[in-house]
């Protein structure tokens, strides 16, 4: 992610890795703070193994797209929401990318960083039987969990 | 697809392929007048031994996310530009998912439509290296093209 | 509605006919998570005797959509307000309908829903004087409550 | 219609109500340059033996909800496409009605009133079963229509 | 105004015209729920001697149009802030109106309304100096209490 | 107006102002080019007799606003259609005035011009009766002009 | 700045300038109330031996534009958040200059503001090596204090 | 600028500088497509002896962004317009950076590019007596080129 302050979104795919059992690494890399360390990662990352890239920021979100310029690996953006133009900033700087290099743009905020876990989970889940089953049970169970009628609370 | 109008956008994800030489199959399957035909293509496609959905749609654009329900194959959904609203209408309907059933979202239009190709590509190269290499060699060929200076047409 | 987080607007809805004295049934139907039970909704609404379907939903909003698309009852939509887009992405994922399939899509949030209460009610009128007198009266007594002049609170 | 320049949208809702059998009446009725002739249509309305009136405007967009505030019978409304906010302006002016006056908003354009049609026959068949198998068949048929797999044009 | 919970923001026109000596009635009159006192209000008021008519709703914001088209008085309308889109579907649905009938549309909520005070009182000082003086002696204290400046707070 | 390239926007307020027999001269007074003939216009603007401004703009519209701070007069606002953002920003230039000094905004272009025209003569009606009785003309002879039925064309 | 109002704000330029070691000095003059004290200020800055002017305002935000329409200094805009429109109206009053007239624009709020008093240090350290030194010492203290790994907060 | 494409809008910028006699070099520095380009030219741009970097792009518009964030130079943005989101998205990803690297933005297209060659030149001119003369007189001339009333075509 691109800024402590995006933690509190970017914790959602942590917890949707964590429940799915996926081994990750989380680095902070800001685009404009931490170039070079943008650039170091993005062109290391396939040949250290990574398979997918989760990319979330806020405002001029350029993190995920820049990532994206560096990495054949897939990239999934999650524009965090910001102050004044509630994310809406953040998610044209993440989707309006250029033909040559896609990002896989999810929903802005919270509902999103999960989801950037499911996907990175979904993508994995091609190769690796076992965790297409736990993937497979969680979305069943996710089913399963929605009661037939509403409830005043 | 959910039209044959989509096809002008969604063709350029499977010229896109074909240069990649990537193996897919195109279909219209339309989430409101084909609601069945979206059920079978969605329960059957991780049996079928697909491994990745590439869903455009425009307006109210319920096929990708409607496919992500049916299905724990990665989803690739492109917002097809519309006339009143620009695409904004499909971008929403595609990207806004809830917790549980994510859409890798791409850019409004043609654009969007060949990244999904590359996505696609992207994470197929993940078991594939023969894809990989074609697709580092895609890549450095769009980097080689870019001229240094501007000329006048 | 699509979930359990729906209910503190779709009550609204739930509230306006009992005022009226229309008799509903309430059921929670998400179309990502319960898409099965979605489809047998739908399919058999008309043949259980149902006259109107209200469904509410907010982001990516494709309950309505999908059930119009099942049925050829009259929908009802209402774009539940999110966080970050404030109910434009349920607006236009639910408004937004290709030829074919409409939504009577009401206003975003709470008002939207008591109009959908009134709508449906507005609809059964048509076949039931006795409904059409009782909403003559609630529409008489809602003018009539307006006062004159504004008060300092 | 509120103005003979929106013809060219609201045929698209004549020719769907042809297409179905059912009888209406068409008529130029504008809010601001014949307020007095909105006020008799609308309070006549029911009287006059009428079940449903489509209503479709441009702009600050007030026929459909004035329509709504003179009868109790279902008003459909259809924002027409404008040339600087493309029809935004028409549909909240349309859309955003208070608690007590709705109105079943379609989308932009001629598939709104296209569906505007589809809506007002989905009304009437509650009550006329000729009609709704007519709905009903015209539903399949348009299903049928859709080939399985895009042409290049 | 068009309903009591418009008054918080409207009150600020009337604040403004008590500052400046200005003559004013006050009436809540609803587009949708009291459209007959609207039809009164707006034939007679010419008659009765108003000269300038302020019309703040919020919403499908109907009333400072429907005025516009009953009567030749300026009409000047405010924009009620919404909770779901903040105003902006008041503003259109005020500023949006065909030729023929327009509307002085002030700035979204209650700066606007403290304007629309303004604007009527710039109006009446055409016929009468001495409000022009107090508009003068307004303005100018206005813009001496602007300090050279700022200071911490 | 603020430029030779309003004046194809601007030109329908001069239309309407002969047609309802209004006297008013037309000036380019450019806020950016020329500020100092903004100033001298503004403050000159009440001596010199004028009674209405109205003034037309596009994109960062400073001129409207700027005359409304030099001047008591009425100052009435015509957002020009732009090429980006479609006079959006116009209006919002336009429209936002803080407390203190009011602009009439009108409908984003030509309809807006025309009713600037509408609304000057509207105001000056107040002190005129033979204007106001040619302003009533106007309407009548408008209202008169609709057609009970649409036409193909 | 436009306003007393507008200080939370424009502080972060003045902390950021402050933390530079750049001299400044601090006015507040409103386009619309004090326009004679935006004149006079624009008129002699450039002889007064200024550099760079940094301004910010909200709504209708007209002092940057007309501060760079009365001088040829390098102008910085500063698009202060507004409630209704969320600073969206602010930003479009102050990008959106015709050509002749730019305004340097920075981000909506506080962050903008303090990136304004970075800009103006950059565009002086073209002249002032020393202060080059302190910028690029920030910058690189700014990089370095970027944490690896987010912390649970 | 980003791409060939961006060569139409950008030419503005040069045509301006060429006016001013204001030597620059154009480039072509694609951020997604040439990231080392950009990383070296952005390293080395102060060290070269450049003082001003305009840089243009569209979409997820990085350029501007990651410019700033590798060299302490002025750097000016030009969003370039598109065609989905008419250069909100451009606009958007080169205005919205946060704290520590500014991007003086101007305007959407090609009004914003001249004016980028105009906000060069002023910062140039503070330290070169010349250029400051030459801008006045652009500026001067450009102030006598408006005439005093509009002309039809």
């Amino acid at each position: 992610m691109g800024s402590q302050s995006d933690w509190p979104t970017m914790r959602e795919a942590a917890d949707m890795l964590d429940q799915l059992g996926v081994a990750y690494e989380k680095r902070i890399v800001s685009a404009h703070r931490t170039p070079d360390r943008l650039w170091d990662y993005g062109k290391g990352a396939a040949a250290r193994g990574l398979q997918v890239i989760i990319a979330g920021a806020g405002g001029a979100a350029h993190l995920p797209g820049m990532m994206a310029s560096k990495t054949r690996l897939p990239v999934i953006g999650v524009p965090v929401q910001t102050k004044a133009l509630a994310g809406v900033d953040s998610l044209y700087s993440i989707l309006q990318m250029p033909r040559g290099y896609p990002v896989a743009t999810m929903a802005i905020g919270g509902a999103g960083a999960a989801n950037a876990g499911l996907m990175a989970a979904g993508i994995l889940a091609l190769q690796d039987a076992d965790l297409a089953a736990r993937l497979d049970a969680w979305r069943a169970a996710l089913s399963a969990s929605i009661p037939e009628e509403p409830v005043d609370e």
